[in-house]
C-alpha cells in the first residue's frame, strides 16, 4: 500500500536502500517444493550485477545472494521466502555534496518534498540498487513458471540507434555488453556508448521483453489485466518513462484491416496469423509470444554542470560525480525480464485459484 | 483480485455487461460531507455517451446515472458510493453469428479460453460499455480532489496525423467531436475518418491527458509510482497498447545534458525550467503539470470479411456488423480523464495517510 | 480498504443502506461455470429475511433477490456477480427522532463523529440489513465449495439458557423459530422471549456454526490463518461481541494432558480421537469438522426509556420504537453461515493457488 | 494474500523460522521523521524475550533487534522500514524425533498437509519465535500512535484461577513474573504452575488487552471494523482459541435494559456512563477504553507421552522434550499489546486518509 511490495499471490515485497546494511525482499505465496538453489538465483543476479562493462557503473558489489527464510532442505516450504544481499562497497563520501542539492532528473527534490527527509546517500531507497532483489524474486518467479516459459530481453535502441529487427539473432544478446540482438549495431552502440562516457554524458535507451510458451488465459479482465500489469510493472523500474505492447504505439497509425490479428486453425488449435497485439487480446494472454518495450531515459547522473536549488530553497548548480552507468538502459534488460517473471508467476497463481 | 476493482483508498469495483439490466460501480473510501448531485456527474457522463457524433457508435444509450447507496441529502456519507446506469438500447439480435465466432482483434477467443464461458451479446463484460463506470467514478474522484486539480485530455494523432502541438489550444477540444486541441488538423481528420467510415475499416488514435496543480508530493515508490499507478490505468482501458509519461518513448533518443530537467527557485519555492519528465520524478509528482499519452488501436470491428476460427474449431470468416465507433480512441478521451482523477484522487488518500 | 469489502479471492463488496433503494453486492472471483438459479439464492435469502415469527423484527421484506451481472445462460461467467435486493417496506418516519439522539448501543454517535454525517433512517449503513447481502454472498460461496462441505448454524444459548449438547439433534434446529438444536430447551426459550418481548426488553445469544467436510489444509498461516478469518469475519456481524474456536475458552482452564487432541490411523489416513481444537491447528484445518460460536449482544434498541445525549450536546432520553428483533441472536444464524460459507470459499481459492 | 502480512496502511511482513538464521520484519507505510532508536524497541523486545522465569522457555536467546532499512539520521524515513533478529541458540538436536512424528496440538500435521513439506526444526515457520517481530513491529506502532494512546496487557486467568477484578493494580503487573494485576492470585498462580511445570504438564490462559486514549472515530465499518480487526489479530497469535470484547460472551445472558451502555455530557464532549461494549460501537472506537481478552490454551509440548501418527501413516507415541514454557499465555502479553499497537496504528491511518 506504501509502495514496497508488488503482486498479488506471487507477492514481492522489498528494503533496503544503497548505502544501508543490505538489501532484501521477502517473496509470499511461493508454491511448496519447488527445488531451488541459491547458485540459480545468483546465476541471473550476476546478469545485472554492476561493473561488468565499461559501460556500467564500476561500483563493485558482488551482489551474493542468501535465502534466510522459507528454503529447507533446498525446497521451498511455502512460507515467506526472504533473500538478502549485503552492501559493501558503498562510498557514501562522494554524495557528500548532494545531500543539500537537488541532482536534476533524480528523486532527490520529490523525496524531499513528500517525506521531509530523505536517506542521500547514493539515493537511498530511490537508488536503482534496489532492482537487484527483483532481480533475485524474478530468478524464483522462473522457477514458478517452470521450463515451459522462457522469458528474454533485448535491448533495441540506445540513443537514436535502432536495431534491424529483420537481423534479430537472440544468441547475440549474449556477446556483446549491450544485451544487443543485432550484431551490426552492437558495434555502433559500442562507438557511440564510448563518445558519451568520454563526454561524461549519458544515453537513453528502449528494452524489450519477449516471453514465449505463455499459456492463453493468463490476465485478469477489467483491472488486472496481464498488459496493464506488465506495463505498471515495468514502468516502476527507475528511469521508465514509456511502455508498449505488441505494435504499441505503431498500431495508432494503422487501419483496422491490418491491426487486428487474424487466426486460423493450427495443429495444436487455434492460433494467430501476425502477433500485432503483442500477445494479448482483452487483458487475457492468447498464447502467442508475450512482446512488450519500455523507454529509458538517459542516465541523470551526468559530470556536466546542471542548474538547481538546494535544500535551503537557494539557486546553485551540481555536478554529479560517483560512479555512473552511461546507459541505466543496459543493466534494466535483466530486471525486465525479472518483472515479467513476476508478473506472469503471480497470473499463473491467479489464474489457477479462479478457473484452475 | 480477480481484476474487477481498482486504487486502494479510492477504491473502484465495476459490473455489469453490454447487454446485461445495468451496468455499476461501487467507490469504498469515497471522504464523507462531500456535495455531490447526480447532475454533477451525468455532466462527465454526457461527455463519453454514445451516439454524439457520427464518428462514434450510434448505439442510443441515454445513460442516466442513478445513485444507490453512500448519498445522504445530496452529501457523501463516507459509506460506499454505488451507482449504475441501466441499458436500455442493448441488440442483442445483431450478434447472433459471433456467438460462435472468434472476432479478431477482440477478446471472444480469450475469454473462451480462459473461462469456458462466455457472454457473447456485445462483448458481454469485455465490451468498452464498462468504460461508462469508470467516467462516473471519476467525476466523483474529480470531487475529492477538489477544484485546485484539473484534468483535461485531448486526442493528439488519429491515424497517421498528428497535431501540431504549438498550434494547441484547450478551448478548440469542446469545439470538434474529437477532443481536437488543433483546429487545422480537426478539420483534416474529419475527411479522413468519413474515408475510413465509408470504407468499413477503422482507426487508431492516441490521447493526451493532462492534470494541472497537482500538489509535489503524491505517489508511493517504488512499486506504487504514480507513473506507474497512472500506465496501468489507462493500458486497462479498451483498445490502449502504449502509455508514455512526459516525453516518454522520445527520450531514449536524447543525450543526458538535455533529458533531464534542471530547476531554480520561484516565488512559491523550487520550480523546474522544463518538464520533459511530465510531472514525475522516482514515482512522485512535481508539482509540474502531469502530462501522460496512450495508444488506442483501430476499433476491432469493422465491415471486412476477416479471417479466423469458431469455438468448434473450424476455419471461417467474420464480418461484425453492430454499430461501432470508426475510432474507439475519441470516446477513450472522457475515460482517460477519468482514470487520471481516479489515480490521483487515491494517491491523494493515500498520501494523507502516511505523510499528512 | 474502507470496510465494505470481504475475502481475497472470493472477494464480497456491499452496498446500501436500510432505507435506501436497494442493498447490494458484488462478487469478485467467482470461478466459472458453476450452475447457479436465483431460486437457489433465494432459499437462503428466506432463511434470514424478517418477520417469520414474532421474535424476529416485524418489517415486511420479501427479499428477493436479482442477479444483475456475470451470470449467463444458468452459470456463472467468471466476471464479477453482482446481485440487488430491493427495499420495499421503509418507514422511515418511526426513526425522525433518532436523527438527533444516540441511541444507547448503537453506532449513532461512532459514525456521527467519525463521518461527520449519518443517514439515521433505520440505522443507515450500521444496520443489520446489510447482512442480507451476505446470505446471497453465502448462498454462492457454498456453490463454491461445493456440496462435500457443509454448513449448519444453531442457537445454543438464549439469554441465561444453554442448551444440552448431549440433546444435540440437527433436524429440530428446523422445527422450531430459533435453530435450537435441543427440543426441551427450545420451549423454556419461547417463554423466555414471549417475557422478554412483553417487557420491551431484549436476550442476548450465543451461536453455533459447524462445517463438516472441510479438507485438511486450508488456512494461510501466519496471518490469515484460517480461525483469524473466521473470528474477524464473524466478529463483523453486527452485535457480536465475542468468538471462540473448538473448546475456545474453556482450554484456558483445562491441562495440556487433555487440551491437544490425540492422533491416531483410520482408514482415511490420520485422525484425530477428539476435536478440542475446533477443526484448526496452526491456522490450517485439520480435516475434523469446523466449530466456532460466537456471542450476541442483547438488541440495543428497546422499549425502554434509556438516558443520552443529543447531536447538540444535550442530556435527553430516548426511547426507540420501530419494529425490532427482541433476539438480534436468531437471525444471526443464517448470517454465520454465510460468513462460514464464504471464508472457505477464499481458502479454497487460496490454497488452490498455492498449493494445488 | 499467503498469509504473512498483516494490516493494511501500516503493513507489517514477517520472515523467519524458529531455527533458521534470522527472524525479520518489514513495515510499509510508516509514517515518515519519526524519532526512533534501537533502544526503544529492545525495550519492548525484552519484555517477551524468553527464559526470565522459570515460568519461561528457557531458551537463551538475546533477540537483539537491528534496523537494517527506513531509517536515517535515528528517523524513520517513510520507505520500508526492515528489522531483524538473529538466532543464536537453536538446538535442533532435540527436535530430531518429530522430524517424523506428528505432535498433537501443534502444527506439524496440517503443515505436512498443507504443504507437503515442514521445516520441523523447533516447529519451523509455525513456531512462537515468529513473535518476536510481532513486538518489533507494535514498538514501531507505540511511536506512530503517540504517547497519548497507552497500552497495556495483563494475564486474568492461568488454568482456572481468575484474578479478582476489584483487586486490579496496573503496577502489580510489572512486578511478578505473570503479568498479573492481582497480588493475591499471583501467589496462587505461582504454586499452581510449580506443579504443573514439575508434573511435565502446561496451563492455559486468558490476557487482556487495554488500550487508553484511543480517539473516537477509528474502525472501517462494515468489514473492517475495529473489533472485527483486533479479533482477528489477536486470533493469529499462536495458541490462541477465543476472543472477546468488553463484556464478551457474558452480554449473551444480559438483558438489553443494562448490556446497552447509555450516555450523558461530560465536560470534554459525550461520554458514556458504562463500558460493556469495550470501547467500540458499530465497529468504530468509542473514545472509551479499548478492552479485549483472548483465551490461550495450554502449551501443547509436554513431557508425558501422547498417541500420535508418524509421517509414514504409523501409529506410535511421542513426547517432547525441547525447551518449552509452561503456560505459553505468559509470554503472550507482550505480543497481544503489540498486536492491539499495530491494529491502532494502521486504522489510525486509514481514518486519517478518508476522514482527515
Amino acid at each position: 500500500m506504501a509502495g514496497n511490495s508488488f503482486g498479488h499471490l506471487f507477492r514481492v515485497t522489498t528494503w533496503g536502500e544503497s548505502h544501508g546494511p543490505e538489501i532484501g525482499c521477502v517473496l509470499d505465496g511461493v508454491p511448496p517444493r519447488i527445488a531451488l538453489s541459491e547458485a540459480e538465483i545468483q546465476h541471473w543476479m550476476d546478469r545485472r550485477k554492476p561493473g561488468q562493462s565499461r559501460f556500467t557503473t564500476q561500483r563493485k558489489e558482488p551482489d551474493t545472494v542468501e535465502i534466510v527464510s522459507g528454503w529447507f532442505e533446498g525446497q521451498t516450504t511455502g512460507t515467506p521466502l526472504a533473500m538478502i544481499v549485503r552492501n559493501v562497497d558503498q562510498r557514501s563520501k562522494d554524495y557528500g555534496d548532494i545531500a543539500q542539492k537537488y541532482r536534476p532528473g533524480h528523486a532527490d527534490y520529490t523525496y524531499d518534498a513528500k517525506y521531509g527527509i530523505r536517506d542521500h546517500r547514493g539515493g537511498g531507497r530511490s537508488s536503482a540498487r534496489e532492482t537487484g532483489m527483483r532481480v533475485a524474486a524474478g530468478a524464483v518467479a522462473r522457477k514458478v513458471l517452470g521450463e515451459g516459459i522462457k522469458i528474454r530481453g533485448a535491448v533495441v535502441q540506445i540513443g537514436p540507434y535502432r536495431i534491424d529487427r529483420d537481423k534479430w539473432n537472440w544468441d547475440e544478446t549474449e556477446k556483446n555488453p549491450f544485451w544487443c540482438p543485432d550484431k551490426a549495431i552492437a558495434g555502433q552502440w559500442e562507438s557511440f556508448l564510448d563518445g558519451v562516457r568520454k563526454q561524461g554524458s549519458s544515453a537513453g535507451a528502449v528494452i524489450e521483453i519477449q516471453a514465449s510458451g505463455v499459456p492463453v488465459g493468463l490476465g485478469s479482465p477489467i483491472y488486472d489485466k496481464l498488459d496493464s500489469d506488465l506495463a505498471g510493472a515495468l514502468m516502476t523500474i527507475n528511469a521508465v518513462k514509456g511502455v508498449e505492447i505488441g505494435e504499441g504505439f505503431g498500431l495508432a497509425a494503422e487501419p483496422g484491416e491490418t491491426a487486428a490479428d487474424e487466426m486460423a486453425m493450427g495443429n495444436e488449435g487455434p492460433r494467430f496469423l501476425s502477433n500485432k497485439a503483442g500477445g494479448v487480446l482483452g487483458g487475457i494472454s492468447t498464447g502467442q509470444d508475450l512482446v512488450v518495450r519500455f523507454a529509458v531515459k538517459p542516465t541523470s547522473s551526468i559530470l556536466h554542470e546542471r542548474q538547481t536549488v538546494d535544500r535551503a530553497g537557494k539557486n546553485t548548480t551540481v555536478q554529479v560525480k560517483g560512479r555512473h552507468d552511461p546507459c541505466v538502459g543496459i543493466r534494466a534488460v535483466p530486471v525486465g525480464e525479472a518483472m515479467m517473471a513476476c508478473v506472469l508467476a503471480d497470473h499463473l497463481l491467479r489464474h489457477k485459484a479462479q478457473c484452475g
